[in-house]
């Protein structure tokens, strides 16, 4: 156990004694109290008494109160009949009698004249350990006993805990932060995507700024993916049941599956993948070594089962649309092609300001080589061994996770980290050797003999929902201009510069420039805090002196006044900042 | 009757007399023979005999030497018993029972020698009236009796017959042309989609040069939308049976919506419109009358049930993405939008090369005002009256058709025919008073009260599936530079000269025309019959004197041999063109 956790745990006694002392031992039932990331919790049984954030502050004075008394801590074994009769509540009797039935040691601590049952893993001298301003109460919240929904609902209080006050400080101004950049705020905010009760959880309805965002994010996608030769195609969202029992869905993941719809007595189920789909275009026309690397991409809507309980906003949905490919590829070109598909991943995500990304590679459990897997070693040592290849030839960074790999073959899960550290899974990189033979695909070798296609799936952007909800928490919703769905507004100052500003207005959007035009009656400062609100990039100001100029005051929400400037220049710039996507 | 039914309806009889002749009037049972659109057929129980498109000549033959013989009708009123005797099939006879129960009389029409249950209707004399070259027997096929599959298949022979040989010939070049420009054909010569069992019926997968196709349909559309003032949304596949309650899909339209999928113990259904989705974004937040005319645009892929029997390639699909809009409007702009909306639906068509299109514009059938509608009728008299008014201001042709209207409204259903003239409807305008009140849509007016919007539905691209079907047939597969899947082929007339070509072809496709470099080891008649075979607009030839030059050679599918030209006028002419949609 390491200092952090002992100085949690410590806590965690310390809160459940100040809550006996003020609501009383008699009153309140103590059960459980661990250290966690961040600090510590403690559950407790209130009875009738209601506890609130608003009783956090009296709760925490008494813990600094009473610290200076928690010197040294006693450590005793006792029987189970004496534990029963000095812990009288029924949830310690619970799990006293669980430790007893494993034939564990039953062991109590006492510290400040306060003693729990515990099996250790505290400071020595928490008074003399713990500086009073590195914790703090949180927040209280509800906690079924022992996370069982059928057990009664108690009151947990959560407190936060690090070595020193500037490491609370700092924890507490990123959380803030991180509030403020939450996609789920600032995607309602923004107007960028709602839910809708009448349609359900977990399915997004992407609002006009959203839906800017996703065409900008994918025209980005196909253009470049034009450029690297990949193909596109489209393909349904509903499938007869025959296609996922050729993909071996059925009947091995059922559980991702949404149920069956009937049609004319057949199954069809909605798509969680766009995979299979992908294998019967491959499958259309015969398909000789010439046609090979063939890359079929599409921005591919798939629905997966959640349970409501997981849901969160984009991050967790029950549909989503894919940035998917899969690449047919000659055996002996997939390692070149797993380089240019890593070197994709680099393109998007520096040009996103994304840093650091990495990847997580999932092998087999070597503990466990065949009960989990589908196909033979021959074909896992190859996947395993060219995925690996390729992933030491890019030089990205990778950690290798053993039992990490898909039921058919290894896989190189992407993550990307935000500006402000968090971190998501964006995608996978996975070279794939089942799935082929269990579609029969094939391809005519240049000596004429048929030859089976390795297949790589990979996702650089993730989905829409993922992708989005990561930048709105990475830009603070500050997109950058070529992604903005304002990306400049026009302001007249009075009425009476309407017209002027209109046509201004207007060169801009004929050059397909997402401008807005502000001509209410309103003053200037409303308009000007409505554009900044709005994180719109920049916005002009037309008054009397730009009109006699012929210019336009140009302001800027990342680099503040930048003056004036004519209508040509104007273009100009926003143009070649779009087009570089600056 | 006019003359060319009576001529049909005689050619039935000789087809019938022709075929008793050769294959014993004892042995075959003759049922019925009408005359059709185009031609006629007579449906006959051929008992163990076998007959095909084969015999058709030999029925034909002996149809044109009995001819001369048929020079008047002989006409009779027979009693039901006499009747029964003369005809002893039993298909006659249930017919004859049928005749009497109703109380008619029964009729024989004779000539030639051949007595057949008629009610009349033949050319005086076909021997001087029917030119023997203006008729064809045309195929076989089999048939139930009565239409109903419970009953025998019988064998049913079509003929084709016109007044003259010159509207024969016509009719079989017209149809000649129609088969070969037939879009499932096309699409599948010209990889534009294609089907799979797997997948299930009418659910097309769209390969890469379809794909490429609505893409560019997608992109021009959206580009319109921006300028005319849409905005676009991007709403889910599927959603809470809730939302199909509210807009009144459940119950009324249940048989058109696929079976429901339960998600944690809710029903949940494939959507078969967008409509009620962009409604629950207009309600998504508070909306005022300066937000109005708000246009919410979605190419939104929908599901709905249609029976396998009646589906037609890209024509009658299971699924199909609509190019749909909802504009919610002040009732006093209702008239100008509408006209707004009628003149994009001009300019799409026009751009296309779609010179007639028109409108079938269905209101109440005046004989049921009430039963099959929902709402009051001053709801229905301002819907008819405004959509009425639009339409003779924009000038479109249109046709009124009582009892055409929607449960909801007047409809406005928009057809277009193709240069061989195949007619399709497209699309629908409908100004919508119902749903806006079903759904509670409103908004905030100048003077601070509420009231409600009405909704405009429109979709002149129609969706992907019919409009590219239809387009498929339209241009013969010879898409226009702009909607071409592969814009040039770069052809390089030996290996040496390959260098060179790819140059020129990176050129092209760093400046985004879809360019194919066909560096193959092959002569450069079989490459350039490639070109021709795919449709392709226009393809570069590359050889020493091109080399030398600096120059390509360009040829085009539409306008022949171009000649040699640089670079960069090339790229100059292929720009503009792409551009300008020529």
């Amino acid at each position: 156990m390491d200092k952090l956790h002992n100085l949690r745990h410590s806590l965690a006694h310390l809160l459940a004694a100040s809550v006996g002392e003020i609501y009383k031992f008699d009153k309140v039932k103590l059960t459980l109290g661990p250290a966690i990331d961040n600090g510590f919790y403690y559950d407790i049984d209130f009875g009738d008494e209601k506890v609130s954030d608003a009783d956090l502050k009296k709760i925490e004075d008494r813990m600094k109160k009473i610290l200076p008394k928690w010197t040294d801590w006693e450590h005793k074994e006792i029987s189970k009949d004496e534990a029963l009769n000095f812990f009288k509540n029924e949830y310690k009797q619970e799990l006293i009698n669980e430790i007893a039935e494993r034939g564990e040691k039953i062991t109590t601590y006492t510290c400040g004249g306060f003693t729990d049952l515990c099996r250790g893993g505290h400071l020595k001298n928490p008074a003399k350990e713990i500086d009073p301003e590195s914790f703090k109460l949180d927040r209280v919240a509800g906690a079924y006993w022992r996370g069982d929904e059928k057990n009664k609902m108690l009151t947990r209080i959560y407190g936060l805990a690090f070595e020193t006050k500037e490491q609370l400080d700092a924890y507490l101004s990123q959380r803030e932060e991180a509030e403020k950049r939450d996609h789920r705020k600032l995607g309602k905010e923004l107007e960028i995507f709602t839910f809708s009760e009448e349609v359900g959880m977990g399915l997004p309805l992407w609002l006009p700024n959203g839906t800017v965002i996703r065409q900008e994010l994918e025209k980005w996608a196909k253009e470049t993916e034009i450029k690297w030769g990949y193909k596109h195609i489209s393909t349904p969202h509903i499938t007869k049941k025959d296609l996922f029992e050729i993909s071996g869905h059925l009947p091995y993941y059922k559980d991702d599956l949404y149920s069956p719809i009937d049609i004319e007595g057949e199954e069809y189920y909605l798509k969680p993948m766009n995979c299979p789909f992908a294998h019967m275009i491959y499958k259309s026309k015969p398909r000789s070594y010439r046609d090979l690397t063939l890359r079929l991409a599409e921005y591919g809507q798939v629905y997966r089962f959640e349970r409501s309980g997981t849901l969160h906003g984009l991050m967790r949905a029950r549909g989503f649309c894919q940035n998917d490919a899969h690449i047919y590829v000659k055996p002996e070109d997939a390692i070149s092609e797993l380089l240019s598909v890593f070197k994709m991943h680099e393109y998007y995500y520096k040009n996103l300001g994304i840093l650091d990304w990495w990847v997580v590679f999932g092998v087999r459990d070597p503990n466990n080589l065949r009960s989990k897997y589908h196909g033979d070693d021959a074909m896992w040592d190859e996947a395993e061994k060219l995925t690996k290849e390729a992933l030491d030839k890019v030089g990205v960074k990778y950690v290798v996770e053993e039992g990490g790999a898909a039921h058919y073959g290894p896989k190189a899960d992407i993550y990307i980290k935000s500006v402000i550290g968090k971190e998501y899974a964006i995608g996978t990189v996975q070279l794939d050797l089942y799935m082929p033979k269990r579609f029969d695909l094939e391809y005519t070798s240049k000596d004429g003999s048929k030859k089976m296609p390795y297949v790589i799936h990979r996702a650089p952007l993730g989905s829409h929902e993922r992708m989005i909800g990561f930048l709105l928490e990475h830009f603070a919703g500050a997109f950058p201009l070529w992604l903005s769905p304002v990306q400049v507004k026009v302001i007249p100052v009075r009425t009476s510069h309407n017209e002027y500003a209109r046509k201004i207005f207007e060169t801009l959007t004929a050059n397909n420039i997402r401008a807005e035009l502000d001509d209410k009656d309103e003053n200037l400062g409303a308009k000007v805090r409505d554009a900044k609100n709005n994180k719109i990039p920049y916005w002009l100001v037309i008054g009397d002196k730009e009109i006699e100029a012929g210019k336009v005051t140009l302001e800027s929400r990342d680099h503040g006044q930048i003056g004036q400037i004519s209508p040509e220049e104007l273009l100009g710039k926003l143009l070649g900042e779009i087009k570089n996507k600056i």
